[in-house]
């Protein structure tokens, strides 16, 4: 992929002209969000995989991660790179795409061509900034509801998605009951731990204090905060990696060389690795999009709307839940999934839970994990069985 | 306290005009540097509680953490707040100063009067900034050595410190076996991992990319790179304290409100008060400093001079050590304590090891701990009573 410095950098091409799908909302048919605001008009962009069956009962829907997108199993257009959950989707993957309907939509607030900071489709054609709504995780799911009605989809087969992603598979379960018959919530958490509020905190001010990012105006100017998103990726960079897999990579490596150079170069593989990961996420990523997604989390709190007890949140639900936590994720810790596990049991709810030995941490559910495909592939059979959905023959695949 | 704006910034002050005692050396007098460098003029500003006695055997030396300062037991010059550690030093406290004669000098490379980037001691009476050369934790040991000498102290009694105070502890003690009686290194580590690079990296990048920053010079241009260095203290700050003491202290509470604001302001207790760490200690810190401290953890592995064999550091040590560790420190975990401890009894060493239970992570050295001081009075009287130091009466208590 051959890119000129000429062109207007790809982050904005993606958030205003998608190479997605998108499905768009008029004035008439704004998206009420928690905060109060009606937003209209909006839009959604997003992917699909494999073939809606006649009765549409095939419908997997995949959530992102914060800086995920839509492009989960095919190359991404603005980093030319590979989709992020290949290792679980496609034809014969856990998420069979010979088998089922896969759908991911950009989250609600992102820069990949639904509405957000970012995104131009406001009045007057302008970036809305920080113009744009504060957004929740239930604000996403209901953008992603309207979506679903589109598609013609009455019952999601599954709902499923990492972290971030599985804060949205927890409130489609709670907002939705009857619409889920399964539910994947991979390393997430019913709320968000007054740790990751202060991680989050200090990438956002990271951005504001970027000279760069003029009160969030950066677009109109003609600029970005680069450097202080770069550094805001590299704090949550480290949270998303666990002490034992830093140790094993990088150790106490030099980077190209063989003894300190007593100065502040990257001495060390792990400062190069840190810098290379900012460099690149500002490439593909927008910084406003980057407050609003973190603070989307950090409102996160699925019991609050349910009296503060987590199990009502999950009263009389007759989704099948498989809770998958990874033991060196620091981030949302596998006493973050136990609590939602502890609450289904709670509410009478069906759940399988897996505690996956890795030393990966929060990443882990992006990664080649074998231990995490047997899980999903385990799972989603016996849900596809439940619900009547015949297996794909060998003869039928491609 | 009250305090003009119209007065130069306090830190400065005290960078270059210390109310400290301070100890100077001439150009040639020079201190060598891991480096290369030697470092001419120099000067060491130090602090002292209590008596050197008779035999000059009683003497403990303290070694701060990176953002410490020699401002042990007395109220901090520039913060007008009690000393670090007046928990543990003083007349019946654990250091004893009705017994022991304590110093803490102002570590190589800081900002409270001992030669750094922000003391204005070089050629042409400039800070020297980005000029100043990289230390190491065995170059703030050299310094304080040279310190030491100047008291006339052969032995001292106790070497102590926490956190980068406890790596000076370990380099005493392999750099100066036989002048050191006994060595209490807390919540320490013999080699800084990658995780914690990583984040010092975070923070320097953090400094760096504040355009007040000038590559360094911004003292000469009469500006600092305050917002930088709060992201970079924020980020920091999450590190020296647990996730448990984190939801103790403020779980998902807002901050002088009931509900979201869906805004970016602190609505969180947790974002206020990290807002409120970062603001409060650029008032105190020197932006430079802060990179040149963190570096020096980050080089810090103690092995790497001996083979890479942690116990060959410490070959026929006659020290008596006492290690400490938390169980709620993240940033030098337990394990870091037990490595140090593994290499003191292959090399036949003398050490007891206390892992102190507690959810006040790293900072639990900081703190009013009940375990901590009773473990240090336990170990301090011991080897005072080895050392044939008379315990004080209590008639002779102020």
């Amino acid at each position: 992929m051959t890119r000129s410095h000429a062109t207007p950098a790809p982050v904005r091409n993606e958030a205003d002209e998608p190479s997605s799908e998108v499905l768009r909302f008029d004035a008439t048919q704004g998206l009420e969000l928690d905060c109060g605001v009606v937003l209209a008009p909006w839009r959604i962009a997003y992917q699909t995989y494999g073939t809606l069956n006649a009765d549409r009962s095939n419908a997997i829907l995949l959530c992102h991660a914060l800086t995920g997108d839509q492009h989960v199993a095919n190359v991404n257009p603005v980093t030319g790179r590979p989709g992020w959950w290949e290792t679980m989707v496609g034809p014969g993957k856990p998420y069979d795409t010979d088998r089922f309907f896969v759908i991911c939509a950009n989250v609600l607030g992102s820069c990949l061509g639904t509405s957000g900071p970012a995104s131009r489709d406001g009045e007057g054609g302008k970036a809305r900034g920080l113009e744009f709504p504060v957004v929740t995780v239930r604000d996403m799911v209901r953008a992603q509801a309207r979506l679903v009605d589109h598609l013609g989809i009455e019952t999601l087969f599954c709902v499923a998605g990492g972290s971030m992603g599985g804060m949205q598979v927890l409130q489609w379960a709670a907002s939705y009951p009857e619409r889920v018959f399964s539910a994947m919530p991979i390393a997430a958490a019913a709320k968000h731990s007054a740790q990751n509020i202060a991680f989050h905190e200090v990438g956002r001010q990271a951005v504001m204090a970027d000279p760069e990012w003029h009160a969030g105006r950066y677009l109109e100017l003609g600029t970005r905060p680069e450097k202080g998103l770069a550094v805001a990726r590299m704090a949550a960079h480290i949270t998303y990696l666990s002490q034992p897999a830093l140790h094993r990579k990088f150790g106490r490596n030099f980077q190209d060389r063989t003894a300190p150079t007593f100065s502040f170069d990257a001495d060390f593989e792990v400062e190069s690795y840190l810098r290379y990961q900012g460099r690149s996420f500002v490439e593909r990523f927008d910084a406003n999009s980057y407050l609003y997604l973190t603070r989307s989390m950090d409102y996160f709190d699925l019991a609050a709307d349910y009296d503060g007890v987590l199990a009502k949140a999950f009263k009389g639900t007759k989704t099948r839940f498989c809770v998958v936590s990874f033991t060196s994720d620091w981030l949302f810790p596998t006493s973050d999934s136990r609590a939602i596990v502890h609450a289904l049991n709670a509410a009478g709810g069906s759940v399988s839970f897996v505690e996956i030995e890795t030393d990966k941490g929060h990443d882990a559910f992006l990664l080649d994990v074998p231990e995490l495909l047997e899980t999903t592939r385990g799972f989603i059979d016996a849900a596809a069985r439940a619900r009547g959905l015949a297996p794909v023959k060998k003869a039928d695949r491609a």
